[in-house]
């Protein structure tokens, strides 16, 4: 049932797991379809046809038990696991992403930094010492890591990701602008922030034409 | 003809758009359909299907002129306008995206840089001084902006965004961790992190399963 489920559903759902976090801190128990609808600018028949994608959560008439919901959702996401994490890059997109307390509250948890630049050795972020990436593969055969989050330059980046698979990395958060040529056992997840920006400057000047043409 | 061209192919013409520019960078002159489609990992008749939305560019039997090419791409992505751009937010994604080079390449000019700290006021990010979102308002009825960059936490983002669409921007590009609330001529580019990280997770999960059941 849960085959060939669209990258577009699950960052839906990431999306509701969000927007249900926030209710649940509200201390709000239960909401109708048509309400989460409205909070979350998604038609009733979209949500319900994302969460059917997973056998539907909601009861006619009762709709959504908010804390269950929120659990059930985390539980597709795979956030009712702890998902140890190392940085490599401690510049200060790493820094931001290190400090971020989101990402702790999904279970994904940092436990180590590396950089290339020995003059950030050993200083702390969060408590972790930046260590030297000829480090790396003895810490990765001493803990277990799941996830690394690379954000090193371009040129780094991709040696650095062969490493990181070398020594039993399944899952690479890619902030290089690089497209990694990788295993296909290796989940990639790629941010490249170049082309988020260069979206937004299409729909610009697209909404600029239509606009000079109607004025 | 450019009606209706979803995210989906701008996102792939940003990655085309990349990768014509380290061809030219290495200036290579002309590249077969194969061999654009070997190097970029998209198949030839998907890079074809995508130019022909805009006309299509190639010529049988001679591929394409990279350096037209790549300029085309560019129009089509609004990147042969300059882009005056506003950050606000200087924390450490912020100041990561103010020293991002790419962006400038693109055309995308950073003129300006808020925050609500008043500890960073006045110091200088790319020669830039960070101003307080206090003098936001006359900034911006003296200067031509376009976009702005919203990096700050989400209990600020949203009533500035209203104050920054009251004073004329008309495109903002999101990585508070909020939906927000626009009229339906401001163009909003999200970055959500949590949700990428999720996907990840995810599909991490998911390998996991079909993986255990295997072995």
């Amino acid at each position: 049932m849960e085959k060939g489920i669209s990258g577009a559903v699950i960052r839906r759902l990431s999306r509701y797991y969000r927007y249900l976090g926030e209710l649940t801190e509200k201390k709000v128990e239960r909401i109708s379809s048509g309400e989460l609808s409205r909070i979350m600018h998604v038609t009733a028949s979209q949500i319900r046809q994302d969460l059917n994608n997973f056998g539907g959560f909601g009861q006619q008439g009762y709709g959504y038990n908010v804390k269950y919901l929120y659990s059930e959702i985390g539980k597709i996401l795979g956030l009712d696991f702890q998902h140890p994490m190392i940085l490599l890059g401690a510049g200060n997109l790493g820094t931001a992403l290190a400090n971020s307390p989101d990402f702790e509250k999904g279970g994904f948890r940092l436990v180590g930094i590396f950089d290339i630049n020995p003059e950030l050795e050993g200083i702390c972020i969060r408590g972790l010492p930046i260590r030297m990436i000829s480090e790396l593969k003895d810490f990765l055969s001493s803990q277990k890591v799941e996830i690394a989050i690379l954000t090193l330059p371009k040129e780094q980046a991709a040696q650095t990701a062969d490493l990181l698979i070398d020594n039993g990395i399944k899952a690479i958060w890619n902030f290089a602008h690089i497209d990694l040529d990788t295993p296909e056992d290796v989940i990639v997840e790629n941010v490249h922030l170049s082309e988020s920006l260069m979206t937004l400057s299409y729909n610009l000047t697209e909404y600029r034409k239509t606009h000079d043409k109607k004025s």
